[in-house]
């Protein structure tokens, strides 16, 4: 089988909990080409179960992140299938053994793949959506002299603690279902991801989505029963609950100061990025709200508040569901990029 | 065993779903005395899984709702366990065989009391938090010769699609659980209703309830932690699922119109409600937002927006948590009264 996409083999790698997998892979794709300069890279992390597929829709010719012009590489996150995740893993680290990966293990191993794959000492920009921000703003803390410019979108430096309650209840309701096994199931726990599709739903879009009926007039479902089975519990019936639960465990201890850098100062770390950002919450978020996002540009030295004026909740950013968030993020990024 | 509540015997009752239960029961209990003229009656409904026990925080000499002035009622819910409910009903209406209970079923076996029971011909004010400001809108909408007043807090005439997407949350996760097995479990379905406890903890308060760790400096729970065990689950693990399920089902098909008298007319029935009316959602309220109020109001015609300027998302309308709610919901409550 040809893989449409690339295995950075990161060895033995030591994650920050302490242990350390032996074979451990980044899966990633690129677009375009790298130029002899080494200066027109773009860096764009995933999110939270999406894989690099579900980022293509950011991309293409006459767009901010123009393959023509830019050389983009999209790193898997830890625990999405496709780079090492609990469910790929071979014994002894597998399964409900995988590491809790933090947003710093990922980044590391993403500036590993920059550096020793391509030689790359400059990044133009980093930028993602919902975690793939998480990621984008430790690209922006961890490496301030090497990262240009950051556009973390629908997400934040560091999770807040309504966010870690709503995915408490988003993991309390995958291990309600006995069949879970305490993360050792022989077949899916298929009542638990449903259950996890539906407490998602309520979240992902915003009380005015629903008001307007968007599910309906925009998504094109026959009613909101059928968006609920057909949009969310399909979108979670197909993922690895141990994937699951390990990428929300990364979520939930999100935090750009987590490290032997900054060791929780939280401030310091905002402080110390040096890229210019476009920090881009969506309006009506409700797990990522606008407030967090001026709190962060607040702290930051060279960062200006663009929300993007939408109705879509968290999918204000992705993944390129409403083509008028879509049209506003491309604008920016161009804006930002044109700095 | 002398109980501190009053049973209202209502023989069958026919629900609206064509069930007739035989020796249906309307638990009561009431304050202060009914006065000659019958002119100083106050309805005061119960929340989701509330009892007549957790509206008391409202009522007291020298507030609003004073039981040396009012004759107040509290009508507890079907389905919350003291009045008729899947817990405490006989076979063969037990269990999940328990009939889909409306908002307007309650209001109707709640009219019968006031009338049959106390003569009571004229009612001054309906209130109530959260299924209690349901049960308030369908008084208004049902009686609107009756009812010279109303004040809705924190609840709506009618389920929204958001909210009624945020309660398939709570049910798929308590459903999750084998143990409820199709609601004839033998024991309590406990990782079920723990789930439903950190599910509804996202949804209960406000962003900045979180971000400003009340639950630590209001509350006095020891972590985040401590305030989903202690407070999250330790609320819902006593209640019976069956029961839950019961007023889930009559919360989300709350709609004022849906029956015989406005046949799905909803702005009629909005625009039929002849009482004067406080609608008072919380600001920060994460499933009862203030624009389905602002929608409300506008079809209503002789109503008032009135927003509980509060950071507690909905529990600024109970069950008498922060005082600095009470003390506002319990001001303009007399402003109403004197009115």
């Amino acid at each position: 089988m040809t893989l449409d996409y690339d295995i950075f083999d990161l060895g033995t790698y030591k994650f920050q909990c302490g242990l350390a997998v032996p074979d451990c892979k980044l899966a990633y794709k690129t677009f375009g080409t790298l130029n002899a300069a080494k200066d027109n890279v773009i860096v764009y992390p995933t999110w939270y179960s999406g894989q690099h597929y579900d980022n293509e829709w950011l991309i293409g010719p006459g767009m901010a992140l123009d393959p023509e012009k830019y050389f983009i590489v999209i790193p898997n996150m830890f625990g999405n299938g496709l780079s090492s995740s609990p469910s790929n893993t071979p014994e002894p680290y597998n399964a409900d053994r995988f590491p809790d990966v933090t947003a710093y293990d990922n980044v590391m191993a993403q500036h590993r793949l920059i550096t020793e794959k391509f030689g790359i000492e400059k990044v133009r920009m980093v930028t993602g959506w919902s975690m793939g921000a998480l990621q984008t703003f430790h690209w922006g803390a961890l490496f301030p002299d090497m990262v240009e410019l950051i556009a973390p979108f629908c997400g934040s430096a560091k999770c807040s603690r309504h966010n870690y309650v709503f995915l408490e209840g988003v993991k309390a309701a995958l291990r309600a279902d006995a069949a879970w096994e305490n993360g050792r199931y022989t077949s899916k726990p298929e009542k638990g991801l449903r259950a996890v599709g539906r407490v998602y739903a309520g979240w992902g879009l915003s009380q005015t989505f629903y008001r307007e009926e968007l599910d309906l007039k925009a998504l094109g479902y026959a009613s909101l029963e059928d968006f609920l089975i057909g949009f969310w519990e399909g979108f979670f019936l197909p993922k690895d609950a141990n994937n699951l639960l390990t990428m929300a465990w990364t979520w939930q201890h999100g935090d750009i100061s987590d490290n032997d850098l900054y060791n929780g100062d939280y401030k310091a770390a905002l402080g110390a990025i040096k890229a210019k950002a476009y920090v881009m919450p969506g309006q009506t978020d409700l797990y990522f709200p606008v407030e967090d996002s001026q709190n962060e540009v607040a702290n930051m030295p060279n960062a200006e508040y663009v929300p993007v004026p939408s109705i879509w909740g968290h999918f204000a950013g992705g993944p390129g569901t409403n083509p008028e968030d879509v049209a506003f993020i491309d604008e920016k990024l161009k804006e930002l990029l044109a700095s």
